[in-house]
C-alpha cells in the first residue's frame, strides 16, 4: 500500500478580493473560493482517493475548504486536526493594508522584498495592537512572547515543521493518506522540506489554489512521485 | 468559572421528511435542517457562549450541524471529535422503511413499541446486508461481531456512556465549554445518566431539534441548572 499525502491551498479570500495582505486575519471564503473548495473535492472524489485524516489551520478559509472537500468526497467523518501551526505565514503590520497602496507608501522594491524574500521580516505588529494574536483567545495555548507579530518564511517553516514531524509524518507512517487544507506559505514550507528547495528558490514556487497536490511517499517518507489532480 | 455542556439534536434530514426510518444511514440536512442549526449557532451567539471544543457522531447530519453552528459562532477553529459512540440509534432492518408502511404491515402496537420500549430490539439486519455497517470502512475500527446490528435505547446507551466517560466529561473537568451534536437517542442516552430518569421514562423525553440545551454542572458533574436558549 502506498503512503499519500495530498495538499489543497484554499481559494480565493474576500481579503483576496480587495488585494490586502491577510495573514493571520480570519477572512471567510469568498464565493469563488467555496466553487474552488468544491472543485478540488469533485477531482478527489473522481480520482477515488479515500482519505484516513485530514489536517487545516486555525484560519476559517483553509477549515471550510478542508469541510468542503470531505462534503464533497462524502468523508465528513474522517478524524481532522487543526491547528496554528498551518496558519498562513504571519504578515506582521502589513496585514489589513493594501498591496497596491503598500508599494505607492513604501516602493516597489521593498514590498517585492517583504514578499519574495525568504527571510526578510515584514514591519511587526505592535503586541498592544488590539488585532494581535495575543488578543485571539486560539492562541491562549502560546505564550505571548512566542506568538508571532510577523513572520517571514523561514521563521513559518519553524513552526510548521515541528507539526509535520509530531502529527503528520506519524499519521503517514502509520499509513494514512492524509489530507492538508492550508495556506499559500505552510504550505510552501511543507514541500521546500519535502524537496529540499534551497531557501533562495522556495519563494518562486507559485502553489496553485484549490488544485489536490498529491505526494506518493516511500516508507521512509521520500517522494516517489507528485502530480496535481 | 462554570462547567457547561450545550447539547444540539440536529434538525430536520433528508429521510425525516420522507417519513424513514434512518438510524445509521448518513443521510443529509434538509434544507430546513440546515436553517434549524443556523439558528441554533445564532441563539449560541447571543447568548455569548465560547465554546472549547465539539463533540459528534460520524453522521454527516450531526457533523454538519455542529460545522454550521460552529460558522455561525465564528468559532470554526476549535477542536472537534467524532465518534461512532455518539451515533443515532441502529434501527436495524427497519432502516430505510417507510414508518407509515412500517405500521401497516407490523401493527402500530408493535412499531410502537420499537420505537418506545426501552429495552425491545428492532429486526436485526442480516450481517451480509451490504447496507451493514460492517462494510464500511468509518467503522473499521470495530471488530465486526461488536457492530450493532440494531439497538434498543439500552444498548444505544451502553456504547454512549464510555465515550461520555473517557472523553467528554474529561474535558469538562478540564473547565472546557464542550459543545455535542448528536442526535434523539445518542442525546436521550446522555440525559438518561445525568439526570438519572428511569428506563420506563426516558422514551417519553423528547429533544427538540435544533434547540440549545445548556447543562451547568457542579465540579462533580452534577446538574446545577438546565434550560434551552
Amino acid at each position: 500500500m502506498m503512503r499519500r499525502i495530498i495538499l489543497v491551498r484554499h481559494g480565493v479570500s474576500e481579503w483576496n478580493l480587495l488585494n490586502l495582505f491577510t495573514g493571520w486575519v480570519d477572512v471567510d471564503l469568498s464565493e469563488q473560493g467555496v466553487l474552488e473548495a468544491k472543485e478540488a473535492g469533485r477531482k478527489l472524489k473522481e480520482a477515488g482517493i479515500e482519505l484516513d485524516m485530514a489536517f487545516t489551520s486555525v484560519l476559517k478559509r483553509a477549515i471550510r475548504t478542508c469541510h468542503i472537500i470531505l462534503e464533497e468526497t462524502d468523508q465528513l467523518w474522517i478524524p481532522e486536526v487543526k491547528s496554528w501551526r498551518l496558519n498562513e505565514r504571519h504578515y506582521g503590520d502589513l496585514q489589513g493594508l493594501n498591496k497596491q497602496q503598500t508599494a505607492e507608501k513604501y516602493g516597489e522594491e521593498q514590498v517585492h522584498k517583504w514578499r519574495r524574500s525568504y527571510n526578510t521580516l515584514p514591519p511587526l505588529m505592535d503586541p498592544n495592537n488590539p488585532l494581535s494574536p495575543a488578543n485571539d483567545r486560539r492562541y491562549a495555548n502560546l505564550q505571548k512572547r512566542v506568538i508571532p507579530m510577523g513572520e517571514n518564511l523561514e521563521t513559518t517553516l519553524e513552526r510548521v515543521i515541528p507539526f509535520w514531524e509530531d502529527q503528520i509524518a506519524p499519521a503517514i507512517l502509520d499509513r494514512k493518506t492524509v489530507l492538508v487544507a492550508a495556506h499559500g506559505n505552510s504550505l510552501r514550507a511543507l514541500i521546500k522540506y519535502f524537496e529540499e528547495i534551497p531557501d533562495e528558490e522556495i519563494m518562486a514556487l507559485e502553489i496553485p489554489t484549490g488544485q489536490p497536490l498529491v505526494y506518493e511517499l516511500q516508507d521512509d517518507l521520500t517522494i516517489i512521485r507528485k502530480y496535481y489532480l
